[in-house]
C-alpha cells in the first residue's frame, strides 16, 4: 500500500480502511504520534496510538491516545480538561507514524507546559526552557 | 531524573551526560526522534535513535538515526545529499521521544516530497498532498 502510493500525484485517494489496514503497528500493536499545534506549528508532545486509538481520535474529532503506562486508553485532556481537537491526522510514507495538527486547549504536558519538549541540550548540559505551570 | 526535572524553574541546567544515561530507551534500545523545520516549522519526518546516533548527532552537528530496516547508522542525506543540519535537539519530558529542529537541504521524504507526512485523513479516504519529486 505505501510503496504504491509513494509515486502517486498530488490529489489521489485511496480508502482510508484500507490505509488502516496497511499501517505498520509495532509488536505491541502500536505506533508514535507527534501532536503539533495547529496555529503555532509548535510541536507538543509524542504518544501512541493502537488502531482503536487512532479510530477514535478519527470518529470522535479529539486525539485519544494508548497509555503504555496505565494500559488504557486516554482521551488527552479527559481530566485536565486539556483537550486536544484533531485539525488534521496524517500518515507518514511508510506507514509507521502519524502527525496530529490540533488546537490544544491549555498546556499539553503533564507539568503545565505548553509542550512536552522543554530540555534542550546546550554543549554538555541541558537546559530547561519554560517554567513549569 | 525526568521526574525530578519537572518541577525546575526556567533555566536550570544539568548535565548532558546524565540526561543521556536517564533515556527511557525502548527494548532494541531505540527513542523516537522527531525532524522539524527549524525555519518553516513543518514536521518532516519520525525516524528512530539509539544513544551513539544520538551522540553522533550531537557530536556532528547533522542528523544521524538508526535504521531499523537496514539495521545500520543512517547519516540523513549521506547518499542522496539531503543532510539536516542540528540547530536545536530536545528531549521530552519523560525522556522517551526526541524533537530535532534542523535546516534540511533538499527533500526531507524518500520520495522526494518535503515532509513524509503527505498522507492526509479525510472523511473515509486519504488524500495525497504533496507531488512525488
Amino acid at each position: 500500500m505505501f510503496v504504491q502510493l509513494e509515486n502517486t500525484a498530488l490529489g489521489h485517494r485511496v480508502s482510508l480502511q484500507d490505509v488502516l489496514a496497511a499501517l505498520k503497528f509495532d509488536a505491541d500493536g502500536l505506533v508514535p504520534a507527534v501532536a503539533q499545534d495547529a496555529r503555532t506549528k509548535e510541536v507538543l508532545m509524542l504518544a501512541w496510538m493502537d488502531r482503536k486509538a487512532l479510530e477514535r481520535t478519527l470518529a470522535e474529532g479529539f486525539a485519544c491516545y494508548w497509555s503504555r503506562s496505565r494500559n488504557a486508553y486516554w482521551r488527552k485532556g479527559e481530566t485536565s480538561g486539556h483537550l486536544q481537537a484533531l485539525k488534521e491526522l496524517r500518515f507518514d510514507c511508510d506507514g509507521d507514524a502519524i502527525l496530529l495538527l490540533v488546537d490544544q486547549t491549555g498546556p499539553a504536558c503533564h507539568t503545565n507546559r505548553p509542550s512536552c519538549f522543554y530540555l534542550l541540550a546546550e554543549g554538555n548540559q541541558v537546559r530547561v526552557t519554560s517554567e513549569p505551570g
